[in-house]
């Protein structure tokens, strides 16, 4: 049996550098964890089910795995993932989980590969090292661990030490699973996030049926406008009301636009009739999106912004297997004209807080960094999906400290689905920024007790003051 | 007291890097201060009179505090920044400085911490760091000093080793400020340098009243566009007389192009009847950068651009502050294609020396480094403004090195309006300069003798050379 | 006699990582050379004729060399490259070398001067390191190297250790010397690769000529857009018959689009007319480049796209002295829009290969990991050109490696016209990849089985698995 994490993981091998990132560590490893945006299905904390064989477990909602096998020749049919035209698929997740072990070497050097040996290791307690030699043990183990209490959902958010988990959901969702966790008498806190991009893109096939399923909620017909931002005040009203502490929106770009009212009338029409082009989409997004803005002055939500990822860029397999497959890919992103009119509008209001996010690294140092750095209202994201990594975290502080301080910063984000993968990626984030710190303690340009402060700051606080947790 | 600065601040704590960067530094540390491009105001050495108190000799003219500051919640009326509409703001410098140092925590990281660290410590003595228990005090210390005849401009412009310094001016300053250093007897290089950016932005309101300054010291009217031509190009020879080696250009974007003569005309009588657009603005511009370049062969006047800053973004701010209070945020710019015309017509001619600057750092390795690396006449700025940082600096170097070697590159330049930071600033580059070479050292890409005349090359002769001091 | 190359050259001064990065290089070192994309003059292995004298051998065909020399204010005149117009230069190499040497620190600091240090040391065997000084010595060592057997091209491809060599070959190619080659018994495996850029410029001058070639090799006139596009057929399988593995497309920006046959037709038909604009040859070549991916399933011949260069930017030196002289510049390059209708059309297939290069690093981990880690037939090219060096490498690997593994990337290419320097450009690589997995190791990322098996990979297995060699 082989070790397969080293205390030391993700530091510097330079002694004084690694001597302050293991202090520093040390005393936020155990610090309670926030996770104020995730992806986890509350239904998972409603049931406290036992979760599912390690395939179904591990292997089969992670976009990360699939994406990397797929692209190294591993169908996704012989990994399980369900065909949109029921054609069939493996169906026997002993031979899914042998696929993922005889290929894990693709995720050598990967933040996957990383949070897989911590979630094996640390959260189910397999001593060997993924391979295709130790793949069948490894399975055998980790479906044993989930039959015990101890690896129900609710025991091992407890054991995680999670104080709160922010889920994403839509606006029609009625919140049920949230419902019941606070009805359960359980202390968990999971409180949901209003993520309404399915009613904001008049453009898209699907918009109709979003927009019924949120007239049925709201209770009246929609037939204005008018009425439709009416349904999203509400919608925001009744999510504070089940705990949100913020909204989430995913746009191509961030382009923000203050429209005539009339002209979102007309646009709004246009799209119950069918009749709007991704260019109408954009003038609408940008304009609801400086609405969303005005409404969280008034009730308090934060407001976070997700730009640059073109959704299912692969066609043939999105058609296929449908969305979240690993064919996301980001462009170029632009900050500084896009978010001016919101900034200029709300950006100096204290009581407006806009969390920006981008898979366009260029744009640390060049425009959020310096936004962050001016407008009260403005903190960068962490670094997101492709960047959330060693390498990824690394490049966001050196490239946003020096404009923005850490003071503008919002805190680590799991952003996952996965919800054992969740401790493993605080945990690196924690290594990470520890290790940061203690790069500017050895060449002396913070102290350490000022690296203390600033450490705890990353791990814990800035998280929860940033989303009023 | 603890000691604030360390003498290895900024290395690498590699103790091999660390040994060679301390023995490089300590070759460059005691050279004089070449200093390029400065915004000092000329008539703080002309008059030579005490500085006023520590609130508004540090905090309230540097924009980098400013930014940080509001940025993180402290109104610019809390800091004394004036209004426009004259609405009351904090008079009490005391409480000011206060602030300041209530939140100087936030620049931990920052350079900015680093040059007040070096400032306090190096230039007023202060051996305590500044936090808002030490403020009083510090306050008190600094004042006591600039009361001091040691502590007058001129005795720290000399204390400072400033070999020359030169000032940023616009077209139609009269330099009265550097006709005064000259005839008083004193020393001390103050050169000027001719920023004429007023009088190229035909579609800004301040446009007609800044053609009117520029005419009366032309001493005939403006009629037409040759007449204005005509008045640069005498400005030009009155700034050299008066000991200017250089030109500066503040543009959105490089752009650069040849118009036929009539169309330079149709606009100019079109921009005097106030009938312009941003876009006949950006042609306007683009070609009297080229005249710019042109006279430049001529008069030997180094042609600087400072490029891709989206000045006064926030424009709420803007109304109630005025320019300069860090609501400059930058844009991807493009030099490649929009420099070419400028390059093609002068790129090539051994008389004409331009200085690019950036803040987009994907330009450094895409399209500065080979540009500086192929035309002779073109070198590379330092790492401008937002990245004007340990950072900032140290990916300047990695990103143009390996392209465009050092010699193309300009050496240091300060870009402050903050007199007493000049020393701050250059140790900083020297040390973070030294730091790089001593990498180099360290992994045998050059060796000791090289690093040695690269090192003195960064801190001193290139800035020099490059600007013909 | 100063030793010039240390053996730990290019590794980080921390003892942890410089001991891994010393064991790993010393097992990659001796492994053969596979050298899938050069630009090496197969005329000199088909005759194996001694090289010319030291200037015409190194300086004046190398335009990373002449690019910095011309930049740093060395006309190319007085290095003898020869001008379009017949009028006189330098035509003693004496004097040519002399002037290299003595602007030779310039490159320090570039890969040029690590590759030159190599090649001077280990290829000739010059103790001295080159300067002004040294020159004319240095000169005379190598001019009597070059006299003797051991220094013949094919001597040297064997001492170098090549198992195989893929040179540049343009659409119209004989390919006689490979022939010769393949026919003189030499052992030697030399194989062309077929770019067929020239025929794709539809707008460039230099089309007709380009065109009328083609149609003379393909032994039928090239009436209609069919017969075109079945000539590049015919000459993809000659290549493939003559031993070629792979294509290569240089181009300004990744475009491919699908257009209407009849379009393809009108745009030919109009080009043969001399009637077309840079806009119809875009679409032109967006559709060609789909067209050779759609034969490449057919014949397996590997794509490789080379994007983002603008040739000839220096317009004025370009027609004193024609390409390849250093005036060529990269551009912004877009890779998620662009390559779309190519990855959708053929990117999930397994026959497929797609190898992609850029200049601009910005698109590292915002574009071209995340569709190389998930289009199965999708790679990633080496660091290319200006990035090809310690710090290029590194940051690609450090871009790259989190999202898309190391195995989705294709080894390493020289890419290089300078015979002599191939084991200098491979030599760097393995030193910098052993390297970067030293860092992971030191940092406990991957264990040193990990890595010894990925750095055999980075410097042997991906490019012959890559390019089917």
């Amino acid at each position: 049996m082989t070790a397969v994490l080293d205390r030391d993981r993700f530091f510097d091998p330079d002694p004084a550098v690694r001597r302050v990132a293991r202090e520093l560590y040390d005393e936020t490893r155990r610090l309670p964890i926030v996770s104020p945006h995730s992806h986890v299905d509350p239904q998972i904390l409603a049931r406290d089910e036992p979760f599912p064989e390690p395939a179904a477990l591990i292997v089969q909602p992670d976009h990360y795995i699939l994406r990397l096998l797929y692209a190294c020749g591993v169908p996704l049919e012989a990994l399980g993932a369900p065909r949109r035209d029921g054609a069939p698929v493996e169906t026997d997740p002993c031979k899914v989980w042998q696929r993922f072990a005889d290929h894990y070497y693709l995720f050598r050097g990967t933040p996957t590969g990383a949070w897989l040996d911590y979630e094996l290791h640390e959260v189910f307690g397999v001593g060997d090292r993924l391979s295709g030699e130790t793949g069948p043990r490894i399975y055998d183990v980790i479906t044993e661990k989930l039959a015990s209490p101890e690896f129900r959902p609710r025991a091992l958010f407890e054991r995680f030490g999670i104080e709160v988990l922010a889920t994403t959901d839509t606006a029609s969702d009625r919140l049920e699973h949230h419902r019941a966790i606070r009805e359960s008498g359980w202390k968990g806190r999971v409180i949901p996030c209003l993520r309404p991009d399915a009613v904001f893109q008049i453009a898209a096939p699907g918009w109709p049926a979003e927009l019924e399923a949120l007239g049925r909620e709201h209770g009246a017909p929609l037939v204005d406008y008018a009425e439709f931002l009416h349904a999203l005040e509400d919608r925001r009203t009744f999510f504070k009301r089940m705990g949100a502490t913020a909204t989430d929106h995913a746009v191509l770009e961030p382009y923000t636009t203050w429209l005539p009212p009339n002209e979102m009338e007309v646009l709004y029409q246009r799209a119950r009739q069918g009749d709007v082009t991704p260019a109408d989409e954009r003038r609408f997004t940008g304009h609801l999106l400086m609405e969303m803005a005005r409404l969280s002055l008034e009730d308090g939500l934060v407001m976070q912004i997700h730009a640059g990822a073109l959704r299912d860029h692969n066609r043939p397999l999105f058609e296929r297997f449908g969305p979240d497959r690993g064919g996301d890919i980001p462009v170029a992103t632009e900050f500084t004209r896009n978010l001016r009119p919101l900034l200029n509008a709300y950006g100096n209001d204290p009581r407006f807080t806009l969390v920006a996010f981008t898979l366009d690294e260029s744009t640390y140092s060049r425009e959020l960094a310096p936004l962050a750095g001016h407008y009260p209202a403005m903190r960068l994201g962490p670094p997101w999906w492709f960047h959330d990594s060693m390498e990824g975290m690394r490049r966001f502080r050196e490239r946003t400290t020096e404009t923005a301080g850490i003071y503008k910063t919002a805190g680590f984000n799991d952003d996952t689905r996965a919800f054992c993968s969740i401790p493993a990626r605080h945990d690196l984030a924690r290594r990470v920024d520890a290790n940061f710190l203690a790069g500017l303690v050895a060449r002396h340009v913070i102290d350490t007790s000022d690296a203390r402060r600033m450490a705890r700051a990353l791990a814990y606080d800035l998280a929860k003051e940033t989303y009023k947790l």
